[in-house]
Parts: C-alpha cells; structure tokens; sequence
C-alpha cells in the first residue's frame, strides 16, 4: 500500500527556463512554471523563504534544481529547493498520535523506503491516562501549552533519535505527517480541545491546515512542513481516516469493515461507493471501556490465556516470557472466552461457584478470580479479575457488537456476512485473537479468513501522506462523502445492548461456530 | 478615491451559527461559514495563530466577533478576531517605500479615515543614494539583510511615533501596505536583487505573497500582515501599479496619461480598455537623470525661480523661506526654463554670455551661472548651475519628452491632445510648475487645464489597498492586461532624442504657447 512511484513522489528534478531580454518574467515565476508543468497543476505555492536567495541558487546550478514538495488541499507547496547534487537523503516522518503510545516511523521521500521506527509513551500520560483528564487539565492556566509542549518535546527527542540511528539529522527531515484523534490532534497543535468534551461536542478544527514545523516546535528541517490528518468530528479522528485510506477501504468492490478498537471503538463500512462511520464513545457504555480493561503491553503482562474445558487447568503466556505481572486487554478477552468456554462463566456473565471452585475469592465482597496465584506471580501478589472488572469487560464487548450491528445492518442495510473485510486496526486490535473476541460475542461469528490485522492503520496511513501526492486528495474525498452516524443510544440501542451482554448473545444462532454448553 | 464604503472594508462584524448536537462542524468551520457569508466569497484562509484560542474566545463573545481581514490574490484572509466591544481603533499603514523617501500613513481602517503621516529618509541612503549602489551593496555579504534592516527599522521607528502620536500603539496596527520600485520592494522583503540590474534584467519576484509583518521584522500587532504592490518587471515596480489605481486610469473613459517622476521616469498610457506602461531607465539618457539634478526638498533650499525677462533680475524663492542653501529638482526646472525664456540659455541650451553678463563666472573650465551670490547664500558660497549641470538637465528632459512621444506616439497612435488628463505624480512631480516644464520642452504644450498633480500616488495606492478589498483585484487585472514596452533606444529613438535636446524642441509648432524670440 505504501510503494512510491519513482519520480511521481515528493521530489523532483525541475528545470527553469532560462531568463532572455524580452521577457520580464521574475524568477520565481519562471520557477512557478516549471513546477506546474512538472507537477501538472495549476497552483503551486511559494512560501517567501524560498524565495529570498533564489536567484543565486539556481543561478548557481545552471537552472537545474531538485524540489522538495507537499500537497494540500489549497496547492502544491515549495518545500524547500535543493542542490542537483545534494547528497544528503530527504526524509519524512510519520507519526501515530496515540493517547497512549505514539509511533513515529522515518521514510525516504525518494524512494518510499521506510528506515527505520521508534515508539514512545505519550508523555501527556504525566498529565492524565485518557483525554478526558488531559482536556480538563487543558482548560487550566497553561495547561493546553504544556500538554502541546510535552508531547512535541517527546517527539523531537524521539525524532532525533531516530534521525541519528539511520546516520542522519533532522535537518533531514522535510515533512512530518501526522494521525490521531481529534482531541490528540488538538494538543499537538496547541489548539483549544474542551468543547470536545462538553456537549454539543464541538472540535475547534477538523481540516487543520498545512503549517511550518517550527510554528509548532517541531525541530526538524527550518523549512519543514507538518500535516495532521483532518478530523470528521470530535469522536472521530483523522486517526481513523488515516486507517481508510490505509485499508483501501474507499477503493473496495464489495463492502468491508475496518473497527479502530483503541481508546474508542471507530468503526467504518462500505466501499469505493459509499462509506458510512461511526464512533462508539457516543455510547455511555463504552465511556472509558476498552482503555479501562487492562494495562498497556510490557514484559511480563500477560497477553494470551488459556483453560482446559476439561480440567479448568489455567495456563497463560506473558510477553517476553516473564513472570507474570498483570494482564492487557487482549489476554482479559482471551481470559473472558476461556471462562466462558469452560463453564467457570455463564451466559450472564457472573462467575459460577461450583466451576471456579478454589479460583473464586473474595476481594471485599466482590468475587474475584484468581487468574495467578501469588507464588506464581512476578509481584507476589495474585492477579486477579474481579466480577466487577468482568462486567465492565461485558459491558465494552456488548457496545462493540451492538454499535458493529447498528452500523452495519441498522445503518448499511447490510448482514454481517455480506463483509468480504473485516479489517481490526490498532495497536490492541492487533493482539486480539479473534477466536476469543467470537467466543464472547465482541466481533460477529464470520469466517475466520474474513478478519485482516491491519497493525498500525494510523501510521500506515501518515506514511501514505508523505510518498503518494494522489493520498491527500483521496482524504478529502472521502470526508466529503463519508455519513458519519452519530449513535443514538435509544430504547433499541438499549435493547440490543441487553442483548449483546449475554455470552455470546442472547440469540445463539448468531454464533453458531461457539462451542459451548 | 479613498473612501470607505461603511462595512464594506477590512473590518466586519459577524455572528457564527450556534452549534448544535447533531451537526459536527468544528467552530473553525462555522467561523469560515460565516465569513463566506458576509464576504460573498467561496475564499477564505484562517491562520492557526486565530485557531488555538478560537473555542473560548467564540463562546466568552456570544459568538458576535469583530473580524479584522485582508484580500490578496489567493482568497481572503482571516487577520484577527476581536471582542464585539474591542474599543482600540483598527489601524492600518500605508508605506511608500521611495529610493530617497519613505512616507508612511497610518489609516483607520473602519472609518477610511487618514489619522496622520510622517517620513523619513530612505535610511538605506547611508549605504548608497541610489538603487545601483545599494543592489551593488546587497550582492556583499550580509549586505542584503543590513540594507532591510536599516529600511525596515527606520519605518518600524517612525510607525512607532506615528501612531503615539495619534494616542495608539504598534498593536492598534493590523495591516501593512507598501509600494515602492521593484528594487526597493525586494530590499524591503530581503529578497536578492541584484540580477534585477544585470542582463536581462530579472527580478527575483514580480508577485509578492501577503506575508506575516514578523517574518520580516515589521513591528505591528503580532498578527499582523504586510502586503507590497507586484511589479510589472525590473524597471516597472509596484509604485507605478499604485498610482495607476490611485488615479483611476484603468477607469476611464478617455486615454489618459501618468507619469511618475521619480527616480526614473515611469509611465503608463490608457483608459479602461487599453494600458501601455514604459519606464525610462531603460534609456540610458535617462539614466541617473532626474534624480541627479538638485538636493533634496528641505529648509533652504530652492524651490522656484522668476528672472525678470527685461531686467534680468533674478528672484528665488526657498522652502521656510530661509537663506538658499541650494535647489531641488523642481527649482532647476524653473531656473532653466527662466534662463531660456530670457535669452540666457539659447535653444541648444547653452548660455548665452552676452545675456548672462556678470551672472556668468567660470569653474575650472566650465561657464557656471551664478544663481545666488555668496553675501545672498545660506552657506556663504555662492548657488550655482554649471553648464554640466544644465547639459544634464537638457538629456533628461529630453529624454523625458522623447519617451513621452515614444509612449503617446509611436506606440499608443495617439497625439498629446488626445489626452483627456496628463497626471503627474511623485512627490517631485508634485512641485514641477507644468508651465516650466512646458517652457524647456520637457512636457507637451497641451492646455494647462489637461495638467494634474497626482501628489504622492504611490502612497494613494497602497492606501486604497487598506480601504477598498477590490483594490487587489484591479491591480492584479491591470498586471494581466497591461502592455510592458521595453523602451527600444534605436536610432529612431535617438532621432527622436536628437530634437528634444533643443529648447523647448527643434520642431517649434509643437510649442506654441512658449513665449519665446
């Protein structure tokens, strides 16, 4: 998806007409020219720096110039003008504006080539968990600066970083593209974010413009440019865009399905002919859901589970093969699946006694099942899950499937069946074992081979923006024809999220691949 | 041609639409909604500056603002957003950035009305007194930036002044507006210009973008934006685009003539239908020419001239009317045109010793004629006019006829008389007597009734820039319909130039109001 067209990317070889007597045209228009003929456009845009020392500079290059360039939705742009031997490389980097954890990934704008990728935690999470505390905090007295501050200053570092390893430096780097959700989007560019939160929910922007990096602290190349993904609205996020246009869901045939389960569950249906989204935070059930789950993956965490039917003997994996130490949202779905598969959970959800036997204790009043025992913990404490944590599991798995049925046969007119993709972005979608997700009634009993990891959408699609000129254009098409479905927590809503929290469902038919009693 | 059609200026109120549940757009978009609307536009950029802060702001006004804009070519421009009770005054500067002189206006934008104006020397003169030497200059090292510095903080000091005077501060300025030849306007933005003085004669940019006041260095309100006019080429700058719409040329009914008698002699012939443009300093008799010939307007110095054409007494008048200390342009003129029409100077423009008598000494070798004698002078020295500086006087004025008829002529098919107005205009324009001016042959023999002083019409234009939004558009519609005539010194031209040398002109009939033997 993400393969450069040689010569058709961000940067060109341009030659500018020679300047005779009898023809008046400035330098920089003939350098205007040349760019439309090359880029085939009628608008290009030269910003005033570029301009300052140009008639040397090409003067000095006997007319010939490689250009680095960006495309937005008012123009191409200049981005900066470069020696015909400049034996530097021109790099891009694409950043993943997670709540909790961004990803920035380093790309050779010439060839498309990724060179390398870097992680960090959102620094933000000093100031609050969620958004929802970052916002608040926000609409404090130099709260929005800090917030815009904190995670700037986390990506330059990391940038730099970055840059070093692959033997370069940020003046390498040209263009910085960006995804997240809205109230990320908002923090980075240090722009108000707390009516995203107070009804009627109103995010202050959501195509933000093209801007120089340095006017948001960036420190990359002084000519630099960063884009962020547009936002559809304050629940959904240019972090689900970036995942269409990574998903090449606006080009499909047939209708597919792409479900962001990462703070909110961002889902979108359809095909090159219609696209129809939907974001889940709108429904109280899935207020702070998934996040609330379980803790981020680290060494230790244990992030697959398993229980023998037969036996009810428990055995689980941790990453990195450590003794255990908590548990992250996909080993809770995998531990919730298996419960439920060996009777030690009913279709109500509630643990059962005579199942759990000597698994089930008391946390204060609250039965809680003892998933480590102490001796086996890397805390020396047991890990436990609790009813409550169980329910609130229960209630997030519900509201996934209600919202996928709302949108997809409410909204789409659609059965789940007609989906020839059900594409699971994000970084936790991409741990969910979708047997386990089926076995508890979080995704719809569809064959397995309809189900597509696609990792980092959000990020696959911030890199998209800085190899493909075509990328932006698509965007924007697709937010001008996207429906967005505000969801409508009504009676039906409410019934059918009834239904969903049983295990798997209510209406067993609909999963009739689930082997249970 | 400067008033303001009440809210129909830079500053407008507007009201944005509530926002409401169920419709997701962001307030930057309810804001862009309403500008449209008020501005009957499809055009409209908002800067992020205005975005950050946008939700409170919005919200704190009862989403009434006050809303500060500007026009350029690529759409209107969102400059500042005020409280609807904002009680500052909205200001604007209009710069006529001159080679010699600046003049600066300061305009409330709401009103039309001009609050004060105040000029300085072009602080750049302490690097050279003419746009060769400073471009010379600007090709140094550090040069460039040193020559802006020194223009850019001369105005920066004396806006300063300008609007304390007025009870305001730098902050009370939104817009800048400026006009100057197409070297002082590159200077101005420290774009290099010195190709703009070599074969072929390439200016680094004819179309400069509206740019942020800070970017370089202009002390206004740190929102603030600066506009200067685009030039027609090397030798046809923003100067002249001003004052051709300060003067409504490409309005009228009937042909009509500007000249700008500056640095070099610009003009441009035309009505609403046609317009052709020249400019002198491509006749190398021009070169240097009019700005050579006297000292600046000051106290003392010359400004007009009378020698009784019996007694040949000579009388002076001087500006403040203090002791002469020497004369300005417009003072030579008058001198020249009295020595001729008192048989002094002979039609070839020579003195004549016989008439001249004891006002006629020698300096080195060259007769010098004796304007004031030293017991009269400021100075103790006596004011002179040598012959090397009447010959001087003789080419330029010549110059200044031959490509008046080149221009009127040649080129356009018309005669002098089918002018229905002769605009003069630049502050040296503004004190030339069209009568002596007539007298030496330097202006046609047309009625003096068709003769108008335009006054500083550079700074008429760029002051329409900040009061009337269409002023952009006619600008750049008299740039795409305008014919450019690179003056052609051939020897048709030198012919031509031969003739004018004489006083008023070889061919008599054509003045046949001067009233000589």
């Amino acid at each position: 998806m993400n393969r450069l067209n040689p010569g058709r990317g961000f940067v060109r070889e341009i030659e500018i007409e020679k300047p005779v007597l009898g023809n008046n045209l400035a330098d920089s228009q003939r350098l205007e020219m040349a760019l439309k003929k090359e880029l085939e456009t009628d608008q290009v845009y030269i910003p005033w720096s570029q301009l300052t020392s140009l008639p040397s500079r090409i003067r000095q290059w006997g007319l010939c110039t490689r250009v680095v360039l960006f495309k937005d939705r008012r123009s191409w742009r200049l981005v900066d003008l470069l020696a015909p031997d400049h034996d530097r490389p021109v790099l891009g980097a694409a950043v993943d504006i997670g709540t909790t954890r961004i990803v920035i990934r380093l790309i050779n704008l010439e060839t498309g080539q990724a060179l390398g990728e870097t992680g960090l935690d959102n620094p933000q999470a000093a100031i609050g968990p969620d958004v929802l505390a970052r916002i608040h905090y926000s609409n404090e007295p130099g709260g929005l600066k800090e917030l815009q501050n904190l995670v700037i200053q986390g990506v330059n570092h990391h940038l730099a970083l970055l840059a070093s390893e692959n033997g370069c430096t940020t003046e390498d780097i040209y263009l910085v593209t960006g995804a997240g959700n809205t109230a990320m989007t908002h923090l980075f560019l240090g722009i108000e974010a707390f009516e995203i939160i107070k009804e009627p929910y109103i995010p202050c922007v959501n195509i933000p413009d093209t801007m120089d990096a340095g006017d948001i602290g960036l420190n990359i190349r002084s000519c630099g440019l960063v884009f962020l993904f547009p936002n559809i609205g304050s629940y959904f996020g240019g972090d689900l865009l970036a995942g269409i246009i990574y998903s090449d869901l606006d080009k499909k045939e047939n209708p597919c399905l792409v479900v962001d389960v990462g703070t909110n569950a961002e889902i979108v249906v359809g095909s090159k002919d219609w696209l129809i989204a939907c974001a889940g935070a709108a429904g109280p059930a899935l207020e702070g859901g998934m996040s609330k789950m379980g803790m981020t993956a680290g060494p230790g965490v244990i992030d697959s589970v398993s229980i023998d039917p037969g036996t009810k003997a428990v055995s689980v994996h941790t990453i990195g093969e450590k003794p255990p130490v908590g548990i992250c949202g996909s080993g809770m779905i995998d531990l919730a699946a298996a419960l439920f598969l060996s009777g030690m959970v009913d279709i109500r959800g509630k643990f059962v006694p005579e199942v759990c036997c000597d698994r089930l204790m008391d946390q204060g009043d609250i039965p809680a099942f003892v998933l480590v025992r102490p001796e086996e913990s890397g805390t020396g404490e047991p890990i436990c899950l609790t009813q409550v944590d169980l329910n609130s599991l229960t209630s997030s798995k519900a509201a996934m499937y209600t919202i996928l049925e709302v949108i997809v046969k409410n909204t789409s007119g659609l059965e789940f069946e007609d989906l020839e993709k059900f594409y699971v972005a994000g970084t936790f979608g991409s741990f969910i074992n979708p047997e386990s997700a089926i076995a508890i009634g979080m995704l719809p009993d569809l064959n397995r081979s309809v189900f597509e990891v696609l990792g980092n959408s959000s990020l696959g699609g911030a890199a998209m923006m800085l190899t493909d000129p075509g990328a932006f254009d698509r965007v924007m098409a697709i937010r001008e024809t996207i429906t967005y479905i505000e969801l409508n927590v009504n009676q039906e809503f409410m019934n059918m999220f009834s239904g969903a929290k049983f295990y798997p469902h209510t209406d067993r038919a609909r999963f009739p691949s689930v082997p249970y009693q």
